[in-house]
Parts: C-alpha cells; sequence; structure tokens
C-alpha cells in the first residue's frame, strides 16, 4: 500500500526558537506590532510503500531516529492511504 | 481579538526541495527504502491581536512581505480566535 504521512515537527515546550525570535522582530519592524510571537516548525511529506500494520511504527522509527530531534522537539504525524486511481 | 493563526509554507510544483531529496537519500541509507520522496515545507504559528474584519488580509499581507516567497512558494493558513478562559 502507498501512504502519504505528513509529520509536523515542533519545538518542545521552553525551547527557544531564535528563527521565530527573529521573524518576530522583522515583523515588528515592518509595521506589524500587534504580533505577539511566531513559532517556525518543521513540516514533512513522506510517500511511502508499506504495509497497513506497521506504516504507523515504521515512521514513529524514522521520526526518532532522523526526522526529528527528540530532545528538543515533539512531533506527531497523519498518515493518508494513497488511492491510486 | 486574539488569534493563534498557522501559516503552511510549502513549494510551489516543481521548485526543487533539496533538503527533501537529501532527507530521503538519508533515510534510503538507514534502511528505509520504501520511501519514495520527502518534501520539507515549513509551518509558523502566530499569535497576534488584530479585529476581525482585518485578520486575514494582514495576515496574507505579512505571508507575501515576509513569511513566504512568493515567486517559489505557496502558502496557506488558519485562523483560530484565542477565547480566554
Amino acid at each position: 500500500m502507498t501512504y502519504d504521512v505528513t509529520v509536523y515537527v515542533t519545538w518542545k515546550e521552553g525551547v527557544l526558537d531564535p528563527q521565530g525570535t527573529a521573524v518576530t522582530e522583522s515583523l515588528h519592524k515592518l509595521g506589524y506590532g500587534e504580533v505577539e510571537s511566531v513559532s517556525i516548525s518543521r513540516m514533512l511529506q513522506l510517500r511511502l510503500e508499506a504495509a497497513p500494520e506497521e506504516v504507523e511504527s515504521k515512521v514513529t522509527e524514522m521520526c526518532e531516529k532522523l526526522l526529528a530531534n527528540p530532545v528538543i522537539e515533539d512531533y506527531r504525524f497523519e498518515v493518508e492511504e494513497v488511492v491510486s486511481t
């Protein structure tokens, strides 16, 4: 089966997000003082072949090993089956 | 009113995503040959104060001016009102 998986990798609570801080400051300089905060994270879209019973465990493994840094980042993902037409 | 806005910035169709290619190759080297493709994009979470009638136009402006590069990137966003408890 073919799956489209969307992985959201976000900063753990309390971890500094320097890129987000920089964008907040840039927005303030552009006149958008009403912006309180910006947090920037990654969204990964994977297409993969897997058996239905192993797709979640495979993606969890990939997240732990490569796609996220579990020390400072959280991740969650959504799995969608690709239906060939 | 306070709003939480989530902006998704993705590559336009046909634009090369070198970071995604690199991650695909790394996954293959780790033994995940079943991964066909990986595309990496940004997710920005903004908190801002705005009048209900201007929040969408404000965020569109910010996307066009700073948050996305409209030449090579597409963006879409979701607006959610922050209800203080």
